[in-house]
């Protein structure tokens, strides 16, 4: 049995790679980008105005004049006027480009405004105010986004600000979800008393969404010829298949003997860990990979969380966030050899301290309480007894 | 001009309700329960075998019975087969219900078998070991989900559990974004050197998007009688308009004017707070509210994460989450009377505390680092120098 670190390692390591494919910016939302973006031109392009009121050359008001004739009034979006001798100004807008004859710019709250003619209220300015000046952000050629940039609502307004409207990015996985075992009925029909219904699926299929991965479904009966066929499409028609159930040492447990009869390389069959610990992982030569979890839900999400995102942010290129850490928030003992996956709630203290709280369950089939669990916290194989103030990684899947 | 606390007051005391709509669970990720979900069974449904094995009576072990003749196989699924006598045992699958005349199991790793007889290879036994018992979790009847409740993906699992498969959800508001201003062309155009591309209405839209919500989108010209118009038009279509831009103090700024117009009550206009201070907010009498935000990008994007959300959050009524703090990792100053939302970029530190790096900025015009900043810090008003280690209040809207 292999330990989690090394699970991970043998994972990551057989990331993918589906190459890249162009898009149009506004569907990107969630995508990863697969190309440098270099600023078409200044940011600002041009000296900003930022502030509604007048633009004056300072040197004018330095030598005392107050008073300037408005010779027109500029919006943004309008081509500079310039002005004719320094006792005048322009009328002007945020966001207008300031006129090159011009400095300063002055708010409506700090002039008077009389027959076309406004004056200065203040005493003292500061040369170059209410402006922002071109390129003070970036300058055009410069590098804004590099590949492997998550694209997130702020990514997208730099990508449309600097007209890129096509945007290479990586191409996604192809995904099934493959549930298994007889004893699942479908969610809308009523259990034997001895069944339960099919939930497992839909869950992963949920965590895919949130991936903006689009997964297809299928499930599999306790049947050699069903899975053998089933699963040869599959490996066939997807870069992917997560599997649930059906990989423990039960009798009717044909999923690993399948898969390697469709030569499908086991890279490893369980893992340290609670819950999870029968979780399978292989490969076939220059196809698929296929993440074979445990059948409890709680045990599936954790593998998702723990094995499947990481390797999808690998294949994908993703950029690394460093790790993230929460403080135990209450005693814990947990006494066998495995790596236990604590489900915890996070609240942020009044001192910016992560708290996490464990969620009472009983033990890795219960997923009642997994609806109440923000993270996974990940305990130390080493250790059996865990004291509230001690910090350990964790692995968070709701935002707080 | 009103503060950030008196703004927020008046938003929320202006949250709408749109009743509810019932929907298909499996598309439900991201709604917001409204309804009270019971469990139709007991969690587990049944005494379930959580180890791959054979179960005995526990009594007939104490006894000293070690080898045991295998009466039949149980599937998971299957119809629980009881033994005769106390010397049988039943093969028997993880997830199997156990029949009643039996209370222990015994992992395949914990026996031999041998001509249709199991030895268990143990001394000691737990009575009743690798079973999760009949409504442990929950009871039939037991609530396992109430209104408020955001549909995440273990939520979703709960719902398929127990059967929820037409589920009662909050219904979303229909929203429309308006960017305005001459100086603005599509982002696929070449901008004279006075414009800009059209950016921000994008943003808003994705980040809409990861709320769940499908915005439409308008674009306002500088021009009154078109822009009366337009927002007639969908202030009988929509339930929320956000706007961007064209609410200064310059001379184009027609969009207070053309709301009050058009009947739009203004809440409240201009707020203590860098960036977005000239943020508009109103509401029609029985009708659609108008959050009016400032052209550039970066309040946009505050007004957005420290405005909206809370007042969608209000309005669908979810579930509350704490607040969330992190500590300020630089020193810093900030001289005007105004409430400064800083950009941050959060880590988490091996102590479990969320760290929050300012990032360099321009003031509220610069957007470049905006797709570098993952939560805007909340810093008070009465202060002007801000110390490392000190502690604030965050919005966060990048999941780390």
């Amino acid at each position: 049995m292999i330990t989690v670190e090394q699970a991970e390692k043998l994972i990551l390591a057989n990331a993918g790679d589906y190459g890249n494919e162009i898009i149009s910016f506004d569907g990107s939302l969630g995508r990863v980008l697969a190309e440098t973006i270099k600023s078409d031109r200044d940011l600002p392009p041009f000296n900003r105005v930022s502030m509604d009121g007048i633009a004056i050359k300072y040197e004018a008001f330095a030598n005392g004049q107050r008073t300037f004739t408005i010779k027109a009034t500029q919006a943004a979006g309008d081509t500079p006027i310039d002005i004719d001798t320094q006792n005048e100004c322009v009328e002007i807008m945020t966001g207008a480009a300031l006129p090159e004859s011009l400095d300063t710019v002055v708010r409506y709250e700090d002039i008077t405004i009389e027959d076309e003619k406004a004056t200065v209220v203040l005493n003292e300015l500061r040369k170059g105010q209410n402006l922002h000046l071109q390129g003070a952000d970036r300058k055009k050629g410069d590098i804004v986004l590099t590949p492997g940039r998550l694209i997130t609502p702020a990514v997208l307004n730099m990508l449309a600000s600097v007209g890129e409207v096509e945007v290479r990015v990586k191409r996604k996985p192809r995904v099934v979800i493959l549930s298994s075992g007889n004893e699942l009925v479908e969610a809308d029909k009523t259990p034997s008393p001895f069944q339960i219904r099919r939930s497992n699926n839909y869950m992963v299929r949920a965590v895919l969404d949130q991936l903006g991965i689009d997964a297809a479904m299928l499930h599999l009966p306790d049947e050699p010829t069903v899975i053998k066929q089933t699963l040869q499409q599959c490996l066939y028609n997807f870069d992917v298949l997560l599997l649930s159930g059906g990989i423990s040492m039960g009798k009717f447990d044909y999923i690993p003997e399948v898969l390697n009869e469709l030569r499908v390389e086991q890279i490893f069959h369980k893992v340290q860990q609670r819950p999870g610990k029968p979780f399978w992982f292989g490969k076939q030569a220059e196809g698929p990979v296929v993440f074979a979890f445990p059948g409890n839900p709680v045990a599936t999400f954790m593998c998702v969380q723990r094995y499947f995102v990481p390797w999808l942010n690998k294949t994908l290129s993703v950029d690394e966030r460093t790790s993230k850490y929460a403080v135990l928030d209450r005693d814990l003992k947990f006494e066998p050899e495995l790596k236990y996956f604590l489900q915890v709630q996070l609240t942020s203290s009044a001192e910016g301290v992560l708290l996490a709280m464990p969620v009472e369950g009983n033990g890795s089939g219960d997923f009642a309480n997994l609806a109440d669990t923000d993270a996974f916290m990940e305990l130390p194989l080493e250790k059996k007894e865990f004291k509230k103030g001690e910090v350990y990684k964790i692995w968070q899947f709701n935002i707080l």
